[in-house]
C-alpha cells in the first residue's frame, strides 16, 4: 500500500502541495548514484503536461519551473535524495471565494472536509491535478534511468468519441494507452507486488482515473481461453510470446514482451456551465463557471500516465537486482 | 507498494506457500483486539472459495482446513498476529512430472524461471490460484471486523456472455461486481494512496485479473461530463449523492455512498485440450491435458474479490481514525 | 520503523505466536532464489538458543523443531516466503492459572493489557522470550546466504559480574558483544537508515534488552577526539581503519572494518522468590515462584543477537546493490 | 526498517539535502488535521539546534529560516503533508576544496564514497549534521501535537567529563538524558516495534551517536534481579510503578511512567589541529583544519535528541489508536 503521500520503495517519490499554496514539489528517493541528468528532457517532459495547448485545456500560466535541490553534483545523481520544488504562480485564489463553503458537485470538496475537518478550498487544494506537475519530475529521471537499459515508455490518447462536446461547452473524458517496450525478463513481484497490480494502483491514483486495463482487459470476457493463449517462440535467440494477449505480464512478472494497458478518464467535473454545490449545512447552492479549467484532461494525462509507469519500472527493475544470490 | 509477499499496513496479511508444498498460510497483523470470532463464518467463506462447486470448477478436493495458531485467546482475538496453515491434501504431484521442464502458454511458468531461475513446477507453485485460500481467510476476518461498524462486501459475476465454451472443452473468463455498502464518508488517503488505487491493486492482485473499473469505469468516455456529475442531496440528515456515477469514491476518499467496481479475469489458462508449450532450450512442446483444473475462474473469484475488498477496507477504516487530532 | 511484527525490507521476517497457544512461526520473505539451505546448521543454531543448557537457564523442554512449510524445492530456495512453524510442546498452562488477573513486576503483562484489554496471560503469552525461536530460524537461513559473501557474524557473553546470584536464588543480566566480519564498504542507508540505527533497533527489540554501544560507546566520552580518530590505512590492497573506535560504520555505512556492538540485558524479571504483582482492581498481590524459568538470559540471547545481526546484514546488503546504477 | 531518508509510518518525516548545496528540507506526513500551528515555538527549537551558540559550538551563522510551503491553511493544519525548505546561507565552499579527493578519518567521506561512487565533499555533503535541522522542524510539530495531550519531552547534556579538551584545541564527546514526561499506558508496538527500539534506531541514527540505553541500561548488569524489580502501585487512581528502573517502557509498551533513556555521542571528528586522511589512491594527506565547527556537539544535539523522541512518540500515539475495536 502507498504511504499516504508517498509511492515506491527503492525508488520512491513522496510529494507535498496545495494548488494554491506557495509551492508543491517532492522528493524523489532511490535514484541511482552516478547518472548525468538532462535537464532540458526534464523541462520537456514539464511542457508536454502543462496548461494552455490550445484547445481543451487550461489557460492557466504555469511555468511549472522546477528548482532542484539537492542530490545532484555538477549535475551528476549523488544517490541521495532529490528534493525539489515548483512554485505556484498565476495564482487567483480570489476566483475561488464563491467555494468557500460550498462542495462542487464530483469533485473531492467533499470528501476531504469528511475526512480532514477542514480544507483549502482554493482549486481543489491538495486533490487539484496540479500535483501531478510533481510526479512528471519524478517520472522524468526514472525515464532517464531506464532509457539506459533500453526500456522505452509511450502513451497516447485513443480516438475519442464524444470530441464534440469541448465545442458545446461540456467536457469530456477519455481513454489513455501506454505501451512500455524493452522490458527484461523477470522484473515484477509475486503475490500482491504483481507488476499489474502495481501499474493499476500508480494510474488509478491519477487524479480522474476510473478504469484500468491490462493487454485484451475487459476484452478477455469475449473470449474462449483457445483464442487468448499466448504461445511461446524464439526470436532473437530469446524465448517470447507469439501474441501478447496478456499484456507482456504473466503471474504478475514481465515476459518480456511489450507490456502494454489502458487508463480510463472521467470527463473533467469542472463544467464551464452553471452547475448546482451543496454547502454544510445541507442547502443546494448554485455554482456560475469561473476560473480556468481544462475541458479535456486526456491530453495532459499522457505524460502522468508515462510518469507513474516510469515510476513504477524503475522501481521493480531495483527490486528484481535482489532476487537471486 | 506491496512489499513482495504482504499486502496492507495497519491491517496487513503476508502469505506463503507453494500449490503442492506442505502447506501454505500466513498471518494477519494488526486485527483489533476484542473482537470474538465467528469460526463457523469464516468455513462458509473458505467454502465458497474451494474446488468442486459444480459446473466449470476443478474436482480437486481440498478441505481447505484452516488452523489458526496464533492471536485468538478463549475465541477472542488479542490484537497479536494471527498465524493460520492451511495443509495441502490429495496432493498428485506426479501429475505434473511432464511439466518439469516446460513452460505453459500464458502460465507464471516462464516469467517464474526468468525472475529466480528455479521454480516449483508442480501446480504452478506459488502462482497458483491456490494462494488465494489465504486472502480468504484474512478477508472473512476483516469481513467480520466491519459488520459491526455496518460495512458490508457483496460481489456477484455479472452474466457470462460465453458461457457455451465450457462445454465444448475450452475455458472462459468473466467479470466479477463488487458492492461495498455503508462505508463512512472520510475513508481512504490522497494521492497515491487513493482508495480507488489501493482496491485496484488489490484487484488486479488476484490471479488471472486483467482489468478493474469503478463507477461507471470505462463507459465515462461515452458521455459528456454534464450527464455524469454525481449532484449532492440531503438523506437521512446526511450529504450524500443523488446519482453515483463515481462509485462512492471522490478524490479517493469515500462520499457516503455505495462503491461498486467490477474486475475482469481472463480465461482460465489451463486448457481440456492439446497445448504448446516450450522448454528452456527454446524447443516445442506438446502439453497433453491433465490435472484437475477450473474451466472458469469467476464464481471461485467472488469470495476471493471480497475478500480482498474486505482486507483494503479495513486497513483504511484504521488509517482513517489517525487523521485528525 | 518496523510494522508492527515485521523487521525489515529486502529481507524480512513476520512473526506470530503466543507462549503457549498451538505453535509459534513466522514468514521469511526476500530470501535469495537458488541457495541450497543446510538444515543441520538451522537445527544448530535452534539448539544453541534452546532452554535446559544448564545452569541458569529454564528447563523447560522445547525441542523446537522447526517445520518449513514452503519455499523450498528440493531443499534450494525458491526465492518465494518461506513460511514456518513451531509447536509449543511441553506446555503446563496450569503453571499459569494464579497469573491470570494479576500483573507481574517488570513484565509486559500490565502493559499488553493497558494497549489491548486483553492478554493471554500464559507465560507472558506475546511477550514471551519464546518467539525469539522464530528470529534465530531467520537469522539462520540469513547467515548461510551472508557466509557465502564471507560475512561472519559472532556473539559471545561478556564476563558476568554478578554470576554468583545465580546461586543464591536470585536473577542476573549480561552483556552480549557481538563482532561481524568481512562486510564489504558501502552497506548501510543514509540518515535514519544508518546501520547502526538499524542494528540498535534490531537489538533492543529482543526481550530484555536495555542498551545498545557501536565502537567504544559509551566510553567515548572519557575521550577527546584527538584520542578516538580512526585513521586510514592501505592494507592488502584496500584501504581502511588502523583502529576501530568507530566500530566498522561511519555516517551509518560500513568502512570494510570489523563491526562490532555490545547490548545490555537486565536481569530476568521472573525471580525464583516471592514477589508482589498487582491485579486489574489496584490490590497488591502475593505471587510465589512456579514455572520453569532462566535465571540469566545471557547465555540463550546470544544465539538471538547473532540471528538479529543477521536479519539486518543481509537486508542492507541487498539494498546496497540498488544504489548504482 | 527506516526506508533510507524517511522514518515513521502515520507520522512520517522524509529529508533531502546536501550541507552546501541550494537548500535542505523535508516532507512531514501524517501531521493530524485541525491544529493550529505555533510558528514562534518553531522558530524557538530552531535557534537551540543552530550554530553559533557560544563555546564549543560552529560560527557558521545559519539563520535557518524554515519556509513552510503546504499543509497549513490559514495558520491551522489541512493534514496533508507540511513541506518545508531551509535555504543553505552562508556558504563557504570554497573552504573544502582541499578536501575534494580526501577521505578525513572518522568522518563519512570514504563510506559514501564507497556506497556511491560520488559524493559531494563540501562540508560532508549530506553526511552533515546540517541534516539535523529538518529533524527539528517535525519534532517541533510533533511536540506540538503532544503537547495537547499532556506528553512533555525534555533532554539535557550529562555534566561532561572532560570539557577542559576544548580549550586545548581538541573536540569532545557526551551524553544527552531525556525524559518523557505524561506517556499514556499502552504505546509502543509489540516484538520488532518496540517502543524501546524504535527510540533507539531514532536516536542512533543522529550523526556521531554511538550509544542508547533506556532505564538503567548498561548499569543492570550490576544489580541482581531482586533490586531492580519495579514493583506496582496505585497513585492518583492509576496503576504505575514505585520505581522506575525500566525507563517507563515494558515489553516495548509504554507503563504510564516517565520514559527516560541516554544518548552517548563520540567526539567532534573535525579537530582544530592538523589530522592524516588519505586519497582514493590510498596516499595518506595531510588537512590542515579550516572550516567553522563545533568542538562538542552535545549542545547542539539536544534539541535534536527531543525532535527524534517526539517523532517517534507521536507516531506510536496514533498507531495506538488502531489497537482495539
Amino acid at each position: 500500500m502507498a504511504h499516504k503521500n508517498r509511492i515506491g520503495n527503492l525508488f520512491s517519490l513522496t510529494t507535498f502541495g496545495e494548488s494554491h499554496g506557495p509551492a508543491i514539489g517532492g522528493i524523489i528517493d532511490g535514484m541511482p548514484a552516478g547518472m548525468s541528468i538532462d535537464t532540458q528532457q526534464l523541462q520537456q517532459e514539464m511542457a508536454r503536461r502543462k496548461p494552455g495547448q490550445g484547445s481543451g485545456t487550461s489557460s492557466r500560466n504555469e511555468t511549472d519551473e522546477v528548482e532542484i535541490l539537492s542530490g545532484l553534483f555538477e549535475g551528476v545523481t549523488l544517490g541521495t535524495p532529490i528534493g525539489f520544488i515548483i512554485r505556484n504562480r498565476d495564482q487567483r485564489p480570489e476566483d475561488y471565494d464563491h467555494l468557500k463553503d460550498v462542495f462542487r458537485p464530483s469533485h473531492a470538496d467533499f470528501t476531504y472536509h469528511a475526512k480532514y475537518g477542514i480544507r483549502d478550498h482554493r482549486g481543489g487544494g491538495r486533490a487539484s491535478a496540479r500535483e501531478t506537475a510533481c510526479r512528471v519530475v519524478a517520472g522524468a529521471l526514472a525515464k532517464q534511468a531506464l532509457i539506459t537499459m533500453g526500456i522505452n515508455i509511450n502513451a497516447k490518447s485513443l480516438p475519442p468519441s464524444i470530441e464534440k462536446n469541448t465545442a458545446t461547452g461540456d467536457t469530456q473524458g477519455g481513454i489513455v494507452e501506454c505501451v512500455i517496450t524493452g522490458v527484461p525478463t523477470g522484473v515484477g513481484e509475486p503475490v500482491f507486488g504483481k507488476l499489474s497490480a502495481q501499474l493499476a494502483e500508480a494510474m488509478m491514483s491519477i487524479p480522474a482515473a476510473k478504469g484500468f486495463e491490462l493487454g485484451l482487459g475487459f476484452d478477455f470476457v469475449n473470449h474462449p481461453g483457445s483464442e487468448v493463449l499466448d504461445n511461446w517462440v524464439v526470436k532473437d535467440g530469446n524465448i517470447t510470446t507469439e501474441t501478447n494477449f496478456s499484456g507482456g505480464i504473466q503471474g504478475g512478472i514481465s515476459n518480456g514482451n511489450d507490456i502494454y494497458f489502458k487508463v480510463a478518464f472521467k470527463p473533467v467535473a469542472t463544467l464551464p456551465q452553471t452547475v448546482k454545490g451543496i454547502n454544510a449545512d445541507g442547502n443546494i447552492v448554485t455554482i456560475e463557471p469561473r476560473g480556468r479549467h481544462d475541458t479535456c484532461v486526456v491530453k495532459r494525462a499522457i505524460p502522468v500516465v508515462e510518469a507513474m509507469a516510469a515510476i513504477v519500472m524503475l522501481d521493480n527493475v531495483l527490486m528484481a537486482r535482489a532476487s537471486r544470490w
